[in-house]
């Protein structure tokens, strides 16, 4: 039984999700019936970098062949190219703006294929995933071959902070909650981090700080987080996305936390 | 298999939503399953008329025979009817306050029943998402005929703005996005149209205008919209839903934007 | 077929119920699937009691032997111990934290199990949703017996307000709609109730008010609660969680509402 995700910024207030649902109904035929599945709808307008982030992070968990929908597309109907992204076994469909940038860099031998072929008959140029992405997840839910789609072609969206390099980080993620998330593994990121000319020692539960202490620790991702236990990170510092988290020494003489 | 979907203001903090899918899940049995889709729970509280533009645009894509529940129902309890609607081959199942005016006006066909027969045993005046139009929808998947539900009655709900006439359009609901839609089809829209006094041309593409420019276009209903690049109309253009849009004569000598 | 159903603070911005759904999928195998149904996610972050009100009204509409997923754990990684709880022939999974305070005192002859044995093989300190929760979900629904968990234990979590007393109630919860929802049960609320200085008679529908003015009636889930007809009773009583509804006796004499 095939799955398809849908991760959008359409709200949960508008006809939209609910529009590609009834388009995948429609067209992915009633046996064997796709399940879709939700993901995350309140992805910020336009926030191209948060959808990449929350994809990357929640779709490895899906079974290999699962399929998942992107549309977080401020350029929809403009020039940027509608794609089907290989990756990890998994298949992703969306607008080629970015948002599979973190998919396909972890992908190892990821690739793109231009999508030119599956699409409603008539296309709104507002509304390409209820008219271009939700008929290409129905079709390969229905035995299409996405490789069909079109041309392999290389993925040229990006996010304004770049792919990273080693032994540095950078915040990619502010999540509900507050904290930081960094794109530092947990490999690189030793006994301490430095971020905002901070020294954070990485801790090992939000327990292990007092209510209020700001707290680095190795996140869901595998990767650098900063918190405040009971608070949140983002009040306390002043970081953008993008900001440096880098691996940082510990002076003993001054204490975990200065 | 049926489809169900679920149209509420009930947000998603409450167990309301939840309510009813377990009332749908212990009702229509286990086989075969309604599958249960979430249209849209973040209606504003008590907004009838955004409720009745989201289900009307969205339903339509689901396939025929699909069930659609609709509970934004400030009148609970009180004198407004509980009906089944039948539009375009599928059902609707909700209050008969205004949510379905789009749905009926559009359905060529459409009849209405009032509901007098499908309902829990016990009854609770403010809750008839769970106790009347959840059994009716599992009802309704389970093979019951809805046309049993009582008789055929005229829908006498209605919005603010009535219906429209021929050649006039009015802003019907504006999205998370801030884009005004209207319910001007494209047939009738000529090449621009006047709306709060400004004339604006229609345009192809969000990408034929300059970021922070007001456009109009042919939107993903078929109907104008108006939206600013990179933007918000509803906080360029003080309108209100029922404000006219109307067809204009575009004035070359002033050029596309005044 | 199995039901999950998932609870939590996590929003629907990030990628936190994603990964729940996607372990799931993963692990419940293809046959028979699992339907994983959504409860509610925008539960406010760390609301413990928010959560335990929601899913003790909502989960006893779901049929028997379905499974109640609820991730509302600030203490996440810390001491709390994770738990399934079995009540009125429901699964519940989750922190031992209060979540399951009303679930417990409601289901007579609930018990409950320290998990000890179901969780991924590595688990992250901060997100036992994906990593413990979602995993004893998935188990549970594939036909693992829930028992083997662990050793029975009490209930250690509890709410602010502890449990009830006879003929006393207390405001437990306010919903999007700004309604203080008591446990005050039909049966001790006698013809009139006092809050926060005001005596309130019980009325039978929202209609039975003027529009603007406070009612208290029997609401959904069998207990007293307090609105405004077409206004918020959150923003005329000020009365925090917890706060006493108690029985009044109503004076004819000053009239229905003083």
């Amino acid at each position: 039984m095939a799955i398809i995700t849908l991760t959008t910024d359409f709200g949960t207030a508008d006809g939209y999700v609910g529009a590609m649902k009834g388009v995948i109904a429609r067209l992915a035929g009633s046996f064997p019936v796709p399940v879709v599945v939700d993901l995350a709808h309140d992805i910020p307008p336009g926030d191209i970098a948060h959808a990449a982030w929350v994809v990357a992070t929640a779709t490895t968990e899906f079974p290999h062949g699962s399929i998942h929908v992107v549309v977080v597309d401020p350029g929809v109907g403009g020039a940027r190219r509608e794609v089907v992204v290989r990756a990890r076994g998994r298949w992703y469909v969306g607008p080629d703006n970015g948002v599979f940038a973190y998919v396909a860099e972890r992908g190892g031998d990821a690739y793109a294929i231009e999508n030119e072929r599956f699409r409603a008959e008539r296309v709104s140029p507002t509304f390409h995933g209820r008219d271009v992405f939700a008929p290409t997840a129905a079709a390969i839910a229905s035995g299409e071959d996405p490789t069909t789609a079109g041309r392999k072609v290389e993925l040229v969206g990006r996010l304004a902070w770049g792919p990273r390099e080693r032994d540095t980080g950078r915040v990619v993620h502010i999540d509900r909650f507050g904290n930081l998330i960094s794109d530092l593994p947990e490999a690189e990121a030793g006994r301490a981090v430095d971020v905002a000319g901070q020294i954070l020692p990485l801790v090992g539960t939000y327990e292990e700080a007092a209510p209020g202490q700001l707290l680095a620790y190795i996140g869901s991702a595998g990767t650098v987080e900063i918190a405040v236990r009971d608070g949140r990170a983002d009040r306390r510092l002043t970081v953008a996305r993008g900001a440096p988290i880098v691996p940082a020494q510990t002076d003993p003489a001054r204490g975990p936390y200065r």
